[in-house]
């Protein structure tokens, strides 16, 4: 059979990367890998976890943790979140949270929700891969949303309208994003929301990495910003995507959206024609650990990943010749390094791990137009300080042989 | 906002079910249901699973469950399917299978990959409604198959044509089917087959019943017959999806399909792209319940579902009134009812609730052009044989005094 032939259009979007292919082969014990962007499971709340299963599957509880449930998710988790979110200055009710599989999904439902073939979606460049492979399943354009530049609104939106379609929103990760592990300021989170005013369209906001920040002064999300602006949640055009992945543990694919309860009602709707509910265990388990350790052991998280960051930090510093550029995350799991001009990201991650057994990602695949060839991301989370200086001084020693 | 302005086309074939909202009203203890079809949570191997999370958190194993994992889902489970499928006629190996979060994911994913907005789906009426819940989002037009009649494939060609697509697939539930509880024959289940070769467009065999058979010799599945024609899956145009819902528990949502290694490499995408992967810990539970008692716990199920399908049918014998029409079901969950011409089964719902405390679910909404007004949907799942026939004697009364 030629599958070609039954394929729907939207599959030609779809794409193995050959990164990802590469980092495949990565798990030989000799390579330093700054690679994956992932939390470091030594740090997991593993016996918190395990009570929170045995408590689940109690006589008399284990009934409802087995079986199906509402698509909305866990009365306890979004009752728990709802407060949670109160806290970042987001005050919400149960109605405006839809429990999801990871944020991952919440990229894809939100895509679903807002994208037609050829309307346009507002990127950071370089942004977080993942969002741009799930937007890419409903067809979109990609224009550039440069948090820095002075562009016009009517100049987006005459982009839209030529390429087919129209500005649907804006995508952007406001803390310590994947992968430049840059923060939005103030008033750039104030130029976002002035924007999608005048654009009439939506903004998601990605939280995967906001519990994160190692120092410096938290700065509101751009839904806390736009709820003091408007007063209510329901008022507001911001969706905010929130992820316990890189806080709990990523392996139960827990995460959550926080919206207007008119997107709400819209997207429980597409969660039940799309997997009905997220693991109702699951969920139960982790609003159990969330109620009991989430602030003690996100400080704890913070504390370690502050290390290894600075670690990361003093290394270049020691290590980089003249013409590599980066700067200092405030929080989160990622370096984003800028090579001398002319100098390739995936050659040198080939040469790397050939020559000095380290590696990392190259950055031209978080570009939406394939730009960006000498840039890296470098992650901090898994490796102890001694570590993560070494492999530094690896990479130092490739960078300087390929200059 | 006016979020209209925003959604994309798709969202205007996402309704909200009014069945739904009205069956939401249904936990009052003294309503009868026949309505959910879900399994008894009493019968759930809760111990197992018990005994199967706490070894999936030990030492040495606790970081590997609780962190991210492969899209394509677990080696144990899917070494453990490979040797089911093959024990049911169906032999395949590891990269012939995905792992989703329940089978209602196989089915979004499948209308994702194949159907472009107005290609045609070829399925019974009446079907599984979440089936058509979850291909709406791809905005599909849908055509009758009805295995009883002999109507050509040209056709079928030329209906789809006219719509604006082609047929892409034939969507079927072959054993003991969600809503009707029928089973299509031997002869049925080979001119499906044929009808799918001379459309060249896929199948997609949904087997969420397929373990529960009560009595009756198993038919082999649609995918078995293909593999014994063709000598290889990777030649097969049948894509089948099973679930663990019915058989273990459905609160876990873990589901799997099996296809061509072709079609899994695209789902693979798709599922890295929409939700990175179902839950590790999930899927290592599943794996070790399932490698333990399987066989013997569907065994235990069988033997009660069949003492409640039998105390239904009894029940229906001795009270229902002249005109009233069902089939024994061979297995599953579902008895279907056809009230006499003219009755509606959303109004003798509203009376059954209000009068005699009885539920069910109205046939209508199984329907994709909105006729069989006249039909009902009944669960013996969830009631003890003696419960089950005080309920059919309550609908009885019911549909007597609507006569």
């Amino acid at each position: 059979m030629q599958w070609e032939a039954v394929l729907a259009p939207r599959m030609g979007r779809m794409k193995a990367s050959e990164i990802r292919e590469l980092l495949k082969l990565l798990d030989q014990p000799d390579i330093i890998s700054f690679a994956g962007g992932i939390p470091d499971p030594k740090l997991f709340p593993t016996e918190s976890f395990r009570d929170a299963l045995a408590r689940a599957l109690e006589p008399g509880k284990a009934d409802a943790a087995l079986q199906y449930s509402v698509s909305e998710g866990s009365m306890a988790l979004r009752r728990w979140l709802a407060q949670h979110m109160a806290g970042l200055g987001m005050p919400c009710g149960v109605d405006n949270i839809l429990i999801t599989s990871g944020s991952q999904q919440a990229l894809d439902y939100l895509g679903k929700l807002m994208i037609g073939t050829d309307d346009t979606v507002l990127v950071n460049w370089p942004t977080y891969l993942g969002a741009l492979g799930a937007f890419n399943a409903y067809e979109p354009r990609y224009d550039r949303l440069d948090p820095g530049s002075n562009r016009e609104a009517a100049d987006f939106a005459q982009t839209a309208k030529a390429a087919g379609g129209k500005p649907k929103f804006i995508y952007l990760s406001v803390d310590f994003a994947n992968p430049t592990g840059e923060t939005l300021d103030r008033a750039q989170r104030d130029r976002v929301l002035t924007l999608a005013e005048e654009l009439d369209c939506a903004i998601v906001e990605d939280a995967a990495y906001q519990a994160l920040r190692y120092d410096g002064e938290p700065i509101p999300p751009i839904l806390a910003l736009e709820i003091a602006q408007k007063g209510n949640i329901d008022a507001c055009r911001t969706i905010y995507c929130g992820s316990f992945s890189k806080t709990l543990a990523p392996g139960l694919r827990v995460g959550w959206i926080v919206a207007a309860s008119d997107v709400i009602r819209r997207l429980v709707l597409m969660k039940q024609a799309a997997d009905l509910h997220s693991s109702t265990l699951n969920q139960i388990a982790v609003a159990d650990v969330a109620e009991r350790v989430f602030e003690s052991h996100v400080a704890g998280l913070r504390a370690v990943y502050r290390q290894r960051r600075d670690a990361m930090l003093a290394a270049l510093d020691r290590e980089m010749p003249e013409g590599v550029r980066w700067k200092k995350p405030e929080g989160g799991m990622f370096v984003w390094i800028t090579l001398p001009e002319g100098m390739d990201g995936a050659a040198l991650l080939a040469r790397a791990i050939q020559t000095e057994r380290v590696a990392f990602v190259p950055g031209r695949a978080f570009f939406a137009d394939g730009s960006g060839a000498n840039t890296i991301r470098l992650s901090f989370s898994l490796n102890e300080p001694e570590v993560v200086a070494q492999g530094i001084a690896r990479l130092a020693k490739v960078i300087r042989a390929s200059m």
